[in-house]
């Protein structure tokens, strides 16, 4: 392992530790609420972004300083995969998710492409057996390319759609092969610029139509994988088609989909989309279709895909109470799509973005567990809500009370509320569990 | 009549005239693809904007000067009446909206509150008799009310849940009474402020049972109207239930809703929500749900619901588009939800600021009509997805491809797009049409 | 004492208090970096959130059960002083802050107005000789009164110019005879709706001679304190003059009025203007011209001025980094601009949001200081940017270099950058000082 | 001329026609306000968005189809030359505007970097003097190579400021070379990632030294060009140190730079920093520092620079208002810093861009001037603010008034205000002009 030697393995270290390059938070062994760290938070590297992207920005070229500089094309595919393995096992995650296109360079034609991506396929699945590191999930790049210039499966042009479904074809074939716990659509392009020239009715049926063809040939080849849909409202169109989570399960509900898919949700699309990231966990979980997270975090005063590591404590807390109340991400994981900036561009800064990101979300989560132990905020919440359960509010969640009902309760009654919500002594409270939990 | 009187009745003078006090482009009577300007565009004065809310803002207090200051109470209330009456005669609108506290005022109990709006409802039913004024839809205030705190439906107390309830009771009888063609439910405060305190299932599970026991009472009473749900992303809550069309959509769908509700679409709540009022109205129509809108803008820069008249010519011309397309609005009509800045404290400006709105949307249905009639767009579109009903495409879109077929078909093939979208062209014909249609 | 019976004097019970009317970390008395952390902090109760706002939102009316309800007039404003007295000696906040029309009623004509804050500064007087609190700032409001409706200072009617600089005038004599340590400015309406109708230049021109006439009139009754000017960019008008502090320090050196004003950042203010807190104090203090802070924050998400209670560590903390590095706020203090939530209605919650606020800028000034007493980020700047203290880029800094020296110097190298700006790695050390800190 | 042979020189047809490639609004002859259109305008192609840039963004490569594909190297370099003057040519533009690295290719050194721009330089001269075509402004690119990733004056390493100062040194010389009428410094990457690791007053400090030697050598060669600063809110730093007009104002005046300076606005930057196109135009011209347009449109939903060709004629109509009433742009010019959408490809699209953007400003122009000629806007803001021309108002416009004088004028006075600020009436107007303007 020579990739990457200016670090040996990165270990838990404890709170105190002053080595940039130990966990201090994320101790994978560590029990909580019955179950590991590592069970619990099942992070995984993002391919892409850790060993693909360049650093490159609208206004920027590359930047990212690598290991692999001066490899090309295969060669450059295969030490990447080497690179990956290496990073993996020294950041000591165990799950990766990648683009097909992330792992191997395009040929003249696909049969050429997916000879390309077979050769890559089977060094990463010896990789696995190996190292006993798996597949999260993968999907396809059905955006870079200029042929998706209008979208994949929301293409004008029915060749494009084409390339789309024999892309996902070998997609799935890819997931059954290395065992992908998952298999995730993001929109990439499949959104409008413009509705002046726009068939929008169209182009939702023809996406549907991919996600039906998808489950078809997943059932035909036997693949078990959890399909997953991944929310974001813009960029790089104007106007995304799976916007946020709750337009995603209309979406899904409108082409009957619902019960194939469950969604990934992203932080940083969340934030894009007017929402906070445990908004849409909660949506997505109360609608049982909370599948996978991507995590990372966004700026609020940015408006676009910043992909940051996730640092903030808030966010990673509010967003594991989401998860632990939906009894764990079952297959899903964390999976990191999140980029060092690009001026942090030394392979050392991949080490402590994935080591902020990991301890981050381990203190999340332990921060979570205590909330959820002490039934800090479900006692709360109890309380609150309990008159739906006795009288008329009973009545009311048991559907046996009409417009009429109610009106002949009330309409002498002298109704005012005066017990308060408590916002401010319960954020109080979580600054306390964030700073106090052992 | 003797509210306004420095104005008699506004009628059309065409696109010349210097008359501040006359339509320009709003020729009520004018035939536009095969019905006049009016049956078009059904335009309705929002009563609360109009006669009821003063002028403050959360930082001032009242500035309107109206003809009824002096009034309080059922007198005031009455004197709103017939000011109302007076107005919709002289700007010539054939409808009306508005919410039970807009027209009456609270009485110590629901049942004297229902008093008060009794005596006023049969003071507008005897004034729509002689006037001829209709109601294009009521609904019911639910979130001014210091009870309301919490929300409504979605209020942690059962018995606001049922003063809600009875206060839908009552708004149904009313619609039933003054021949209501839809009744309207907006959010309100049917949201949350925080995720810390909101059992968030327990919220969207009793908004549901509402609005199944109003379809059951509609049903009761034989009332024949269409329900109708606004969607808004925030403002008063953090986050409201109805944040945009398709997360309205997906709510209906989940709760069995979707055959009894058609979509609400306002201007300013969309733009809040982060798409255009175009998209709204789209998404809405291509699910079968456009019901009806409120006619207004916002400004892009700014984070709350302005509710100004709507002046922008692009906006209505869009929206005129989608309008059309939909075969107009049935039983909905173009509400203005708009009110007077501030600033503009006269009761002329009621009348500039309803003729802006009624000028800019008859000059928006000019354009669109146009624009439809030479079949501009969609010619365009359906040149741009011709691929689609032809070939492969047409296998797609017929169901008989699968990701197999689609393989088979592509694999060795060079797929290219060079065929533009071509949006600054089009952008180009919609200004000449905008500046030169007759 | 008998306003707020239910709580006794707020203490400082550590960390791990389950108390809910206890400090957990802001301990007054404590010593950080050689003064105590009263004396760093400086906390102001904002007189207008506290006792004299009832709750109200553009959709809703009055919420806040308060214990002087039911009186009226000066009555009213007379209990609030004794209950604005109790309360801060119950919380133990030493700075308070008022508009002038917070703490007495208008009168009708500004004679008798000022008749009644005589009145009531009197007795305010009298309470402060008694318990030794102070006043932070005063200032006047000139915005809710419908005169102000096209602004005060920048308003196109000379009355409401000269009504304007007269209630400055009486602000001053308070400020003097109440021993103000400041003088603010904050915008109100002094901004505008639309350019349509706007002389720009001739408000700014108004906006300044204002402005001088107050220094003038201040040298003339002898009144010492700092004068403060408040950026906010929207809200109440569409574009408010003193949009951020930069805008602000551009006015400022415009009309030569910047050796006399320092600014008065606001959190909620910065984040609505697109800037972090940390942003606009970082600003304020380079040039100058950091005077004294509205400690709030607003929510990223929503687009208006929340004003809630701190309760972010990580604004607290970057915050007090700033703060300290001023050499602290002189004259200034951190006034609590928050009020609790419309749903925290109960006086209690009055207590829980000011302890929330008090506890989070105690945690953020601890871990603020002891980031700098281990110099952890001032010695990586001083590294980072170590290549202007020597060579040519001491030159650069000492004025020697010119273009020609420098192209000279560069014209055959090979300039690479490759050292990271270690954002994640921060961000990591952030996070362990701010959970580690004792 | 071969580079577009599908476009013959684009002309003026008239309102009416059908020719996609004919101005329907811009007649360069015709005379308005005593000046021909193209004198007002002064439109300038932007090099880098029309020769140079090839479509990619954050998610997708190239997609732009151009004469030019296949050269590479200084080949591409003199193709582009070529084809840049033939579409000047073509679409009837008098001015460009170009950055140093759009036009030649970067070398190993600097100094091999200037011959290849000296070589383009002369080849561009030659093409001048044929053509007649005339250089608005030139400029740096100090933010696409990776060594600009800190930043070029503000980097932290001091070689990166020697590097931007020698690109500054040859810029100048190429303008004086070529009789540039302006020089633009647009911020680049002049800004922060986070505040943790920079020194603020350090990097400000360091661009105004790099603006110090740019004029004096600009002094000492005789370069009498304007030098222009462009303010940016955002992007690609998350905080450019220009944010907009009012902070770019400071930072001049801070550093003594406001004589030499004026403003390059820019449309989208604008609306980045939350303000309107029409706001910075008059905030900069108020402080008589309008200096030239970068002529392009964003969209208000979307948070990133789309840089679209400006379409919006309310907005067009609004900045020539203020470019008219500033007597001109004089040196400066309306550059179209704009690209066609990514998925307008074609070389047709990049004639279809700047038409409806040339005949949008000549919309504009016409009706701004109207409105101008009518004294429509300006008859109104007289009588709006008469009340400063006599009275107590003319002794505040006078200085004669002090806070006491007008206590005594106002004190005893009943001050209300009831006139309207007619935004609804005024905003029909323009509707009105904007269609009915012949």
């Amino acid at each position: 392992m020579a990739y990457f030697p200016e670090v040996e393995k990165v270990v838990f270290e404890g709170r105190k530790s002053t080595n940039p390059l130990a966990f201090k938070y994320y101790n994978p062994s560590e029990v909580v609420l019955g179950k590991t760290m590592e069970e619990h938070l099942r992070f995984a590297v993002s391919y892409w972004h850790t060993f693909t992207l360049p650093g490159t920005d609208p206004f920027g070229n590359a930047t990212m300083i690598r290991p692999w500089d001066g490899y090309t094309g295969m060669d450059l595919a295969k030490k990447r995969v080497e690179a990956a393995f290496e990073f993996m096992e020294k950041i000591g995650v165990q799950y990766f998710c990648f683009h097909d296109r992330d792992i191997a360079p395009e040929g003249t034609t696909l049969r050429e492409t997916n000879r390309n991506l077979d050769v890559i396929v089977s060094m990463i699945e010896a990789h696995m057996k190996t190292s006993g590191k798996k597949l999260l999930w993968n999907t396809q790049n059905m955006f870079s390319h200029p042929r998706f210039v209008h979208g994949a499966a929301s293409s004008p042009n029915a060749d494009v759609f084409a390339y789309a479904a024999a892309q996902v074809k070998k997609g799935l074939e890819v997931a059954l092969r290395l065992g992908a716990e998952n298999y995730v659509f993001w929109g990439g392009r499949e959104g409008y610029e413009t509705l002046l020239n726009t068939d929008l009715k169209l182009e939702l049926d023809n996406l549907a139509r991919l996600f039906h063809m998808a489950c078809d040939y997943a059932d035909e080849i036997g693949f078990k994988g959890q399909f997953l849909l991944e929310p974001k409202p813009k960029e790089p169109t104007k106007h995304q088609y799976d916007f946020d989570a709750a337009n995603t399960i209309a979406f899904l509900k409108t082409y009957g989909l619902d019960d194939r898919f469950k969604l990934n949700i992203e932080a940083n699309h969340a934030t894009l989309a007017g929402h906070t990231f445990q908004h849409e966990l909660a949506v997505s979980r109360i609608h049982g279709m909370l599948g996978s997270v991507d995590a990372n975090q966004g700026d609020p005063l940015l408006g676009w895909d910043t992909d940051e590591f996730p640092t903030d404590l808030y966010a990673t807390t509010l967003a594991m109470i989401e998860i632990l109340k939906n009894g764990g991400l079952h297959s899903g994981g964390l999976n990191f799509d999140a980029k060092v900036r690009r001026a942090s561009m030394t392979p050392l800064d991949l080490f402590y973005g994935h080591i902020v990101g990991m301890d981050s979300f381990a203190r999340g989560l332990k921060v979570a567990a205590k909330l959820i132990e002490d039934k800090v905020l479900d006692d709360w919440i109890a309380a609150r809500y309990r008159s739906y359960r006795e009288g008329i509010g009973k009545d009311i969640v048991d559907g046996k009370a009409t417009l009429a009902t109610l009106e002949a309760y009330i309409l002498d009654k002298d109704v005012r509320v005066t017990t308060s919500g408590r916002q401010e002594y319960l954020l109080a409270v979580l600054n306390q569990y964030l700073l106090e939990v052992e």
